[in-house]
């Protein structure tokens, strides 16, 4: 493990420590404008990570979900300190730490980090994604059916989806926690996890762990595009359906 | 707590330690013919509760989803070894351990069991709900919004459910637990979990629990039922908006 894989997983151990403490049920949430969940955890981890990134790599920006410190610089690491704040604000043990590092905008390093079960995904690019000490692999499933998983991030952004999936024959998760269900994809147990979203956080790790267990992972629309910046959501899928997956989605796009 | 109550929770504690043990990622699983999955963990467990009731209530009814003893008596336990196989087979820790006492069709004792998390709910007939050690209630929620949360048990027997209740403002999960999500809503965290089934298990327990802790629970219609043969699935809510989700889901059911 390099030094900066290292340092990532070392901070995910210590967010997901902070995240093992704080989850219980009746738990304070405030809600931001968009009616999305905030917790004092999902701002003391953000702020945990910038600071640590500032103090060990003070030349790269920082992008989080809480909170960035923008430099000039072709690295960038993105954070989503928390992913699935709905879910751990509300009694589901289904929420993961999420860190990259981007050069020029594309994930060269990843790790997601769930705490509840202790399960530690990381990639770097070209040397395969792992789950703890063990190598990962994506599912190989091509046919849609009842037996094929999907999530698809929910009603908010992109409405029609959980229904056209649903008619597509596969089965529909909706949990609210794209880079948890990310992580299932990378492990070879959902086909796919989709979300629409313009924020770098949900998609930047799950781009470097997914297409190093062997599946693909773009925008909406099947294109590449950058992570440490505004972004298209994304579809991260098995790379068996994910060219379906892009002509489901395109029309919802319209 | 009394004797039946007592054995049912070290039932419960029993339960949750083999799928404690049995849950992980590749986990084999078998698919039955309408597309839902089996795993050596629910017959197991179903298996060592029907030989327990048999011994200490021989002159008890068995109801289990993974194999029954059915006898003339006014007893029937009724249980799903495991709530939520599809996450459970999946990498999703969401799924519950769940059994009930009926008495003349009328769930008087339940127990839920999450066995990641340690919760235990228990709910006697007129004794009040508890999880571990500490009492619980219901949301008081009324308003549906983005910030009210309701499981719907999926695409697969109420197709355009979760669409009419997302139309409705609220944020609809699919998780395939209607258990866990019912544990959920006796603990405060969901204000719904509704569930199209004609399999007694999936509403046995979430009956008493979610009713003892002020909620209320009936069949899809709105209508109370038996819970030791064939149901009409379940709406189990905080009572606040039950009559909402009756009014929604009557056209439906056409």
């Amino acid at each position: 493990m390099d030094e900066s894989l290292d340092f990532a997983a070392g901070l995910a151990r210590e967010a997901g420590e902070i995240m093992r403490q704080n989850f219980a049920l009746g738990m304070k949430k405030e809600w931001k404008e968009d009616d999305s969940p905030i917790t004092v955890t999902d701002i003391r981890i953000n702020s945990l990570v910038l600071e640590a990134i500032q103090k060990k790599y003070p030349a790269h920006s920082f992008v989080g979900e809480e909170g960035s410190r923008i430099i000039e610089s072709e690295y960038a690491w993105v954070c989503d300190p928390v992913d699935g704040t709905v879910p751990f604000s509300h009694g589901y043990p289904t929420f993961v730490f999420s860190l990259a590092l981007t050069k020029n905008g594309e994930s060269i390093l990843g790790v997601i980090y769930d705490p509840i079960m202790d399960r530690l995904l990381h990639a770097e690019k070209g040397k395969g994604a792992f789950l703890n000490d063990g190598r990962i692999a994506v599912s190989k499933d091509v046919e849609f059916s009842k037996r094929m998983l999907i999530e698809t991030g929910g009603y908010s952004k992109l409405p029609t989806l959980p229904k056209v999936l649903a008619a597509g024959g596969c089965r529909v998760f909706t949990l609210y926690s794209a880079v948890y269900a990310g992580m299932l994809v990378a492990s070879g147990e959902l086909a796919a996890s989709i979300y629409k979203s313009g924020e770098p956080w949900d998609g930047a790790a799950v781009k470097i762990v997914v297409e190093e267990a062997g599946g693909k992972v773009t925008d909406l629309e099947g294109k590449e595009q950058r992570y440490d910046r505004a972004t298209n959501g994304f579809i991260a899928s098995n790379g068996a359906i994910h060219q379906k997956l892009v002509d489901l989605i395109r029309p919802l796009l319209k």
